[in-house]
């Protein structure tokens, strides 16, 4: 039997990834390349190339920010500005195979959910916890959208009645977890300072990471309570340091989340890293051939 | 041609409401009775007399707490204490005609959105403020239970990274901003006294307003962020006087949530006040016969 094969484009802010991918998961060709910057259709050319060259029946496209899933419009602010791009028009005009494009943190939950850490689970959250924060929600089985496909934004949170410097911007929970909050709570130039402080046992440096994780167990409690999930898994550039917030954040969960709730839901690191994006625009690709 | 009707009863804490409704929504024969006290037996019986002598086809129920869909068990606490109890199994040995189920915030958000101010809305949470607080939550036009059917406990919502009094026991929106914790802000015996000192224009009850629709904003705000809904529905004891709170709390989601599903969402105060519950129970009901 030959199994189904599909093309996986990882389109980030910086870097495209692409595989082909079985629906096994079994992943071949990855590949890793800047972006064509300039204008939405550099980058476009530069995807429909390798769709074309993978010879892949199918593809799913995983965008940087928000995809408008009626208009077939991007939002992607680090790649092409503050205004929306019609990115599946074009695509549509320069790819001659089947194509689902979704938002990174959709991507990254249906990719946990399908080989990851939150595999065949059908009420699952993903947070990604980099310099921003955002999460991607899968609940009864379905991706949540919203009313406007901005579903998510859970960076906006609001933790704390005093209103602080930056929450206006960016969000109270983005403000006080994210990576520059963290550095700008331990007086350091970045969060990766940070983290090797801590990792050198420096006090303000553990500080300021056990102060933005209880913001963090706040927020996902906030998520439990809310959504009643199985699992919910940390992810993004920060959580790569995981290891030395994911104690602080379980505790604060259990603090704060609806009881019941607490103890049922299960808050994991990544299993799959930077490639969650990936195996879930695999899904969607396969998806689409399913049906 | 012959219009469909079902009875829908809302059972409460200490009423049992009833009513025939057809499939314009039409009502007849409501029916208002004390609950049958003393154990869920003797309750089951009371509705399953109502539904007998309604004569309808089929049969919609809400109940005042959680409804455990796989298992029909119900919870309880105002009703039959904080064990589950299987009121599912013994309507079905009571009651001949198809019975549909759910807890009171499913009803009425469904309500809501069949009857009131929701109308025709895929994407509406409706929240319940009383003696504590509780939502409905309809997403892309699926009612959310979460794995467990717990979802919508924002009353858990942590609010303020300093953990007050209360907030362990009923959680930090519900501390800050139910009636209870209302009446213990102004000082006085309960929710009703402070409603009714503020329409007096008593300093103290109009700034303990403030400050729970401060909370409820931030509450509701984090609702709008996460699910970025088209429509929060306020309703629940405390919202009968919705009016006094409308505006701070529509300022605090404006000051709080994501920007954009900010301004695209409606926040509403109910439109069917307690019957909402009703005309959901009815939906359900109608739902099912129409499958």
């Amino acid at each position: 039997m030959r199994m189904k094969s599909v093309v996986a484009l990882d389109l980030g802010g910086t870097k495209l990834s692409a595989a082909v991918v079985d629906s096994t998961g079994g992943v071949s060709g990855l590949l890793k390349l800047p972006v064509a910057r300039g204008s939405m259709c550099a980058a476009a050319q530069q995807i429909a190339a390798v769709i074309r060259e993978s010879g892949a029946g199918a593809a799913g496209l995983i965008v940087p920010g928000i995809y408008f899933a009626e208009s077939g419009n991007v939002w992607a602010p680090n790649l092409w500005g503050h205004d929306q791009v019609p990115l599946r028009a074009e695509l549509a005009r320069l790819a001659d195979v089947p194509l689902v494009i979704d938002s990174d943190r959709a991507g990254c939950v249906l990719g946990e959910r399908w080989m990851g850490v939150a595999r065949g689970l059908d009420d699952v959250v993903f947070v990604a916890i980099g310099t921003g924060i955002g999460a991607g929600i899968v609940s009864g089985g379905r991706l949540l959208r919203g009313v406007s496909d901005i579903a998510g934004a859970v960076g906006w949170f609001a933790l704390n009645p005093v209103h602080a410097s930056g929450y206006a911007e960016r969000g109270c929970w983005e403000q006080e977890s994210a990576g520059p909050g963290l550095a700008h709570r331990a007086g350091a130039a970045c969060a990766e300072d940070v983290v090797r402080a801590a990792r050198a046992g420096e006090a303000a440096a553990l500080g300021a990471i056990r102060d933005a994780a209880r913001y963090t167990g706040m927020g996902v409690a906030n998520i439990v309570s809310l959504l009643n999930p199985a699992m919910v898994v940390l992810g993004g550039g920060l959580m790569q340091a995981g290891d030395l917030f994911l104690d602080q954040i379980r505790a604060s969960v259990a603090e704060w989340a609806q009881p019941v709730s607490a103890r049922q839901v299960r808050i994991e690191l990544t299993q799959l890293g930077e490639d969650a994006g990936l195996y879930g625009a695999a899904r969607l690709a396969l998806d689409a051939l399913s049906k």
